[in-house]
């Protein structure tokens, strides 16, 4: 990984990233994003979060362009909803969910199941160029020159 | 997702997650503790973070069990060497990496080659019940009962 700094704007695509959404609030708000869940109360009754903080951080997701707003004219009320961006982070989701659900097993623990083959689903990162998953072959960081 | 609650013992496996390290400079010092650093001003410098947030933060990481401290009496030093859940911890920041690399792209980026080949690698997550990528099939999440 990239240690050279941990801007926005550094050349290390996981600092970029956490520039945008390193924060619990706002990745529960993602999650919930991906659930179905598309309106302020919604998300503020599902994250007993206050609600100024909530504000702060959909406008941030909103202007990050992770979640688009929509209002509707005949009911004036607003949606949150995940753009592309914002649906690319189902991976991240994922993975975070995963590590959670090996190291901090303890009680009753939610689970992802295919809804075709009714199984948990037991997700993996791998490298789609070899196959293999990342973590067992040698990895090295190319920074290019400033 | 589940969205029931978001403490660190509610059924949600990212929001358990989350409650270890949903701040970005805790994944920052995961980070670079991937890339080989272990001393604190190996991580100060490159972070550029306040001395006493550092502490902080390798204080909880190490007592959640993500780092390990060592002293080595000869010469008094501290090291910080991640565990094998702090390992485990490398798909979540390649899956961060590879959402920084595709939506926040501007200028000069790190890559990540497989030593091997030489190529530069493509995380993506897949099931490995069923070997498809996250996101091309159906899910549901199965929340145990209270």
């Amino acid at each position: 990984m990239n240690t050279e700094n941990n801007s926005a704007t550094g050349a290390c695509p996981i600092a970029r990233s956490l520039a945008v959404f390193g924060d619990a609030w706002s990745l529960l708000i993602l999650r919930d994003a991906h659930a179905g869940l598309t309106r302020f109360d919604q998300f503020r009754k599902s994250l007993g979060i206050v609600p100024t903080m909530l504000t702060r951080r959909l406008a941030s997701l909103t202007q990050e362009g992770l979640l688009e707003k929509h209002r509707y004219s005949e009911t004036t009320r607003e949606e949150y909803r995940l753009t592309d961006a914002g649906r690319d982070l189902l991976p991240v989701l994922v993975m975070l969910g995963e590590w959670g659900r090996r190291h901090r097993c303890e009680g009753r623990l939610s689970r992802m199941i295919d809804v075709e083959t009714g199984g948990e689903v037991k997700p993996v990162v791998i490298d789609a160029v070899t196959g293999e998953r990342i973590g067992t072959r040698p990895l090295r960081l190319e920074v290019p020159a400033a």
